[in-house]
Parts: structure tokens; C-alpha cells; sequence
């Protein structure tokens, strides 16, 4: 069966990414979690993943012999195996946007993910406020999520970014997550978009996974002493 | 005609790669060259590209009515829009590596691109020797790169990654260059495979145009002051 190596739900934005795109799409799946201890190199996480994927990153997706050792490669791979899910949108215009939007979300809004990095527990709103006054990246970052996905919701009526769900609200409910967490303004219909998000049966299902963890991984939490 | 914005070919390393895949492959287009002046808010650069991109970078394939504008997901849209061409590896296995080992430089190897900047035309071998030294992450990530390419090469049995030319060739063309400008030492096996990588026609065709280019930007010089 196909197995994916997945790290805290609390935590691990990436992990959420797959995890949620199969859930919500019916795609079954064998989960393995490894656990954070750290990222050292003589971690029992790393010692782990390793064996596995020599990048030593989660998630990871096993299909038999194929290793698939990153959330786009894992993305597009479910896309093709299972075609008939389509998890891409099927007109050919809006699946390069699709695929535009989320190849931006992979190597960007970094100021976002670094100093709001995800955790699903937490009530960070207060941190939030003084991260969106202290932090200009952020501010622009959130400027620009709220362009592209008013842009995108307006064009193609909703609810989700290209109609139906896709691959790229799956790429985008981690963000859906911290704006929540860190209580980032966001306009009306960029905030019931996120709703509709946090509303999905798979990233419902992640959400109340995470909730159940109750670990407190020290390198992930930039904001807090303790749970 | 498929348009493909690009910034200038000395240095800009993302508009290089589809350039150099449609080269290679033999995909007609038209080139549409957008200086780097700076990228300031009131640049050039910035005023003529957010006109088509609303993120402001290069590459931007224009194809009638659809813009894809981040070098992934041009090259999704490539190989999808060209079966025949076989952009992607035909073995399933292979495809799923080799759509990996883009997404791993579509957001990795971080050290190297910021501390070696694409930049065709100069020698910068005694800088490479200070970077080497002084910049661990570097080394980490030339480490991971002759591993990545060694076994794929040892595993497919070359002349490219995973056999024949492929996108992941063209998403590494960049880097190839970098190996060569900073002087950074490789196997025997990773030297030859960057040789071939240099003489596909499609690579030395951009070598031969970013070296006629004769400009000077000052913001992706750190280590020259003048030509």
C-alpha cells in the first residue's frame, strides 16, 4: 500500500500538504509518522528519514519501488497515478495557474513561513500583532496571498481557488492555519474562503489529529515556553 | 507565438532553465527580454514585468491567453503541452525522481545560489576557493548535488540524469554553470556530466548570448566592481 512518512501534525506544514490532498480525495494511504525530536544530525528523526530520503525531509510518499521525497514530485505523481480525481483542475488554462500558484508557494513566502511558522494549538494572535508591526516580509507576504487568492476565488466563482478543490487549496491550507494561528487581518472573502478551507473533511481530520498530539516540540515553537 | 519573458542571460539563472528546455527540445518561441535595471519597486524591470506577472520575476511563458509565470510550473505546462517531446522521463519511476529532484532545487540548495550567483561570464575561481572556505553550507550543498547526480547517473547510465535529456538536465544547467564560474571542485563523474551539460547545443547557444551581452548589474555582482 502506499505509505506516506509524514512529522508532527502540529507542526509539520509540509506533511499536511499530501496528507490532506489524499485524504480529501478519497486516495487511501498508509500513514507513517517520525516523530521531531530535532533536526541534528544524530537525531532519531533524521537517523529515520534518512534511510529513506537522502534529503532527510518529510513527507515522504512510498508506492512500492518509487520513493517520492517532495511535496510538489509527491503532488504531481497522485496527479498522474490517479487521474481520475482530478486533482489538478481539468481546463488546461486554470491547471497552469493551478500549477503557477503552488510552484510560488513552494519556494516563497518565506518571510510568512519563517516567522509564523505552523502550529496548529497554539493562540499566537497576540505574537501575530507584533510580528505583522515588526516584520515588513510578512506584511507583504499576507498583501500578496490575499491578491492572489481574491484574484483567483473572483475569476473562477469559488468556493475554492479553482472551483472545485484542487491541489493548490491542499498547498494552501497550512497558510489557511497560521492566519488563524497568529490572527492575521485578512479581508471578508479571503477570511470565509479560509472557513471553507478549515472546513474540508481531510484537513478537519488533520486538524483534530494535530489537537490530539499534545507534544511540545522545542524548535518549533519561537513563541511559547510551554503548551 | 509562445512568448518567454526572460531577465538578462548572464545572470539570470531561472530564466535560463525553460530557455535552454525549449532550445534543447526544439520548441519554437519568441524571447521577450526584460533588462535587470534593479528590483526596486520603481524599476524598469518591475514596471514592465508585473505587467504580465503579478509576483514581478522572470520566467514568464505567455501562451495566447495563458501566462504561466514560476519556472516549474513552465515546465509542467511544457511537457504536458508537448507529449511528443518527452520532457519528462517516460518510465514512471523515473519521472517521479526526476520531478523530485526539481522540487528539491525549485526550493533547496539555498546556500549555493545565494552565495554563488549565476554569472556566465566571469572567473570568480579564487572567490569559490574563499567561499568554499568560509561558507559551510556551501560545501553542504555541492556534497548533496555530487551525490544526487552521481547516483542518478550511476543508476540510469547517463550521458543525462536520468539517460536521455530531460528537465531535470535543464533545471541543473544553472548550476553547472555556477560549478564551473566559482571553480568548486567535483568528482571526476560530476565534472564530465557538467561538460556534457555545457555542449547540449541548447546550453552553449545561452552561454554564447549571455556572454555577447557585455552588461554590468551591480546587485548580482557581490564580488566584481567592474567588468
Amino acid at each position: 500500500m502506499t505509505q506516506l512518512y509524514i512529522g508532527n501534525k502540529n507542526y509539520s506544514s509540509w506533511s499536511m500538504r499530501p496528507w490532506v490532498l489524499m485524504k480529501q480525495a478519497g486516495i487511501a494511504f498508509e500513514e507513517v509518522m517520525v516523530r521531531f525530536d530535532s533536526f541534528d544530525a544524530d537525531s532519531e528523526f533524521k537517523h529515520t528519514i534518512l534511510q529513506i530520503n537522502p534529503t532527510g525531509t518529510v513527507p515522504v510518499l512510498k508506492d512500492g519501488g518509487i520513493v517520492v521525497y517532495d511535496t510538489l514530485a509527491i503532488c504531481e505523481y497522485l496527479a498522474e497515478t490517479y487521474p481520475e480525481k482530478q486533482l489538478w483542475p481539468a481546463d488546461r488554462a486554470r491547471r497552469a495557474q493551478a500549477r503557477s500558484a503552488c510552484a510560488e508557494m513552494h519556494a516563497g513566502f518565506t518571510s510568512l513561513r519563517n516567522h509564523c511558522p505552523v502550529n496548529i494549538e497554539a493562540d499566537l494572535r497576540e505574537q501575530g500583532q507584533l510580528i505583522l508591526r515588526n516584520q515588513p516580509g510578512v506584511r507583504t507576504d499576507v498583501d500578496r496571498l490575499v491578491k492572489l487568492w481574491g484574484g483567483l476565488l473572483e475569476s473562477h466563482g469559488g468556493p475554492m481557488l479553482f472551483g472545485e478543490f484542487s491541489i493548490a487549496d491542499a498547498y494552501f491550507a497550512p497558510v489557511c492555519t497560521r492566519i488563524r494561528t497568529y490572527g492575521l487581518p485578512v479581508p471578508a472573502p479571503i477570511s470565509a474562503y479560509i472557513d471553507r478551507v478549515l472546513e474540508l473533511p481531510g484537513v478537519k481530520a488533520w486538524i483534530e489529529e494535530a489537537l490530539a498530539e499534545k507534544e511540545f516540540v522545542l524548535f518549533d515553537e519561537p513563541y511559547r515556553l510551554r503548551r
